[in-house]
């Protein structure tokens, strides 16, 4: 049992100073109740806000973070990623993700859905680091029938290895771009069948949305609807560039969209997720970090901010709130899951942050949610699960982590 | 003496590992040297690198953080800010200056150009805390002679006491649409006079130039050429909505212009700087925070990471190289004040920020650069004009101060 005492609780948009106990892997009670926990913590000067959601990241791309910055896309993959990537090994995947999960439960993340090669190298280091997460098993098919068999074998080997794990599945065709309208009816028919969920890139450019209509004759979101791809199901990263008409789809199928703002930035997709549109519309938004090559950093924190700011600076001022982001970071995504989490609620999972609200940066407080997506939040204590796995800002084995990734790292690159 | 020692040394874009010493408030060597310092930093696992600097900001406006959010702009001036600053004391804009000293400094901000009210009541929070400072004393004339003839006299007396301090200093014409031509024209004369830099705010929205363009027929730069108000003293806050003729001129008159990347997203100005635009020309471009209020935070760190990327996507994913906001936020500004500052160099002085590489969100560091403007550096030690001023992250006396800031802001909004 643990005692969280005297913290400012962030129940949705309210704040209550009080209690919080946890039992197992929930929260028991919000209030004035004390019990003889096993663990006290002193949570005066801090607020405990739910944990937050990376809902797009490929987390094992920490390996390149700044290996290749501002060159043209194609020029990028061709000539750096692929090239590397034609040499992953489990075990630099294994390192690189779990150098991902200590830096995303440092920076207040407690869930991500992920999509990279060796999706269980990546389940050992979500296991072993104590954070929640939904895991891919990824294909291109290039539109080649052979290539789409042997993935969907492995696909569905990879999807069977991570049953062994505490983890969430899904199945990851990679895009319109790299897999065939075959490749994705099939996938959506293994995920009903597994009952896992689908991560999916969607609308990202102008160039794939361009070239989509002059192969198909259609948009994108209409033709994925006519096989069947389109359900709550389904998560797209970027959502970019969509019609109205095809959001308004997406809301009526329960599709959730994934908003990554700031790769969206870096890699100068041409413009911001339309969401405005998607809110009118009612479809349900998360935010992403994408992969640490294309932002170079996994802190919903910093995204939750560029969310924000693009908004404001794309559709105006007035066009979007803080509380929103904060929302597409939190209950947004719990309810996207189907998990009783992204809020604090007795009865729902123990995914819990401590921010200190004694620091400089973080003060005045008139606003506590404005402060949290703005102005630099300073983690203080991570829970996942009912498991304490941040303790003033430090995870446990942290040094002997870099160590081991760095040496490994290194043997990479060489 | 100060001897830093086993630092990865930022010189230009290279990286050199090695020791610093520092004698007084300068670098005497860079390189194998070591001597009996009074004082040994032990450095390994830090990289060296120039304190930054924030070129536009309200440093006491750290008070309305949070104060007001998601208002439109008009009605947040005329129903918070400006009901609130009528009631602004010397006290509080002390204090509110104080806390944004700090975290400047506590986020390797070394160097801060500001505007706002009380000026020395800032410039006292600047002695206090160590860092540097150019202060501005800044007016508006709302068009009436005789506001113009009292502000010229306050203007005076306040550029008069900001003497006492170590401070640079400025003088502040806010902006086109609150100053008249006359103000702007004696302003410049009187910066000439009391050698005083020029602190001002141009062309941040469209509605200004449009404006401007009615009321005078012609476009602002244009203008205040004619009025002799351009050169290298001026410096100018926005800088948004400029034709490339006034960007031209902005150059040959060797006028500093301003970034705000996250403050111009938050109030949606409409679009980015023209940067590509600016390079070409040659303009000394330079970043700021802008105040508290509309950022919500004071770190030039987020603010490259903000400049970058929104260059990126305004202008092309390859339009702009981090190393160019990391000079904008160093040697630019450096040059602009005419101080040896922005380099770490032989005889220069010694505004040194070490950055923490063993930390999870800044591993792997292939390229130190992205990096410290993408990853959340960590700041350990901060030493400005040859004092330490922070150290592992902390600075002396933090606490007290944010207890007696907060006790004042409550009294103030009470």
């Amino acid at each position: 049992m643990i005692l969280i005492q005297g913290a400012k609780i962030l129940l949705g948009e309210k704040i209550v100073e009080g209690n919080i106990t946890i039992e197992g892997n929930e929260i028991a009670s919000i209030g004035e109740k004390k019990d003889k926990s096993d663990v006290v913590i002193d949570a005066r000067g801090l607020a405990a806000i739910p944990g937050l959601f990376n809902c797009h990241t490929h987390a094992a791309m920490t390996m390149f973070r700044g290996y290749a910055e501002d060159m043209p896309l194609q020029e990028w993959l061709e000539k750096k990623i692929w090239p590397a990537e034609m040499r992953l090994n489990e075990k630099i995947v294994y390192l690189a993700s779990k150098l991902a999960c200590v830096e995303m439960l440092k920076s207040g993340t407690t869930f991500f859905l992920d999509m990279y090669f060796f999706p269980s190298a990546t389940a050992r280091a979500v296991e072993e680091t104590g954070i929640r997460a939904c895991l891919s098993s990824a294909f291109f098919d290039f539109f080649s029938e052979e290539i789409l068999e042997t993935s969907m074998k492995r696909v569905e080997k990879e999807l069977k290895e991570l049953e062994n794990f505490r983890v969430m599945r899904a199945i990851a065709p990679h895009a319109v771009y790299t897999v065939s309208m075959e490749g994705l009816r099939r996938s959506a028919e293994m995920a009903g069948r597994e009952d896992v969920f689908i991560h999916f890139h969607l609308a990202e450019t102008e160039k794939e949305v361009v070239e989509f209509r002059k192969k198909y004759g259609k948009d994108i979101v209409k033709a994925l609807d006519e096989i069947g791809f389109l359900s709550s199901r389904l998560f797209c990263a970027h959502s970019v560039w969509l019609e109205r008409e095809e959001i308004e789809l997406l809301a009526r199928r329960k599709v959730n969209a994934i908003h990554c703002p700031t790769s969206n930035m870096k890699l100068s997709v041409g413009k911001a997720m339309n969401y405005p549109e998607m809110r009118k519309a009612g479809v349900n938004v998360l935010l992403g970090t994408d992969g640490a090559a294309s932002n170079n950093s996994l802190s919903i924190f910093n995204e939750m901010k560029f969310c924000a700011l693009l908004q404001k600076f794309s559709y105006g001022a007035e066009s979007f709130k803080a509380v929103e982001a904060f929302k597409m970071a939190t209950e947004n995504a719990g309810k996207a899951f189907g998990i009783k989490a992204g809020r604090i609620e007795e009865g729902w999972l123990a995914d819990i942050v401590l921010v200190d609200l004694n620091q400089i940066q973080f003060s005045p407080c008139h606003d506590l949610i404005a402060n949290l997506v703005y102005s630099n939040a300073t983690v203080d204590t991570v829970i996942v699960d009912g498991k304490i796995v941040v303790e003033g800002g430090y995870f446990d084995g942290e040094e002997k982590l870099l160590e081991e990734f760095s040496k490994e790292v290194e043997k990479f690159f060489m």
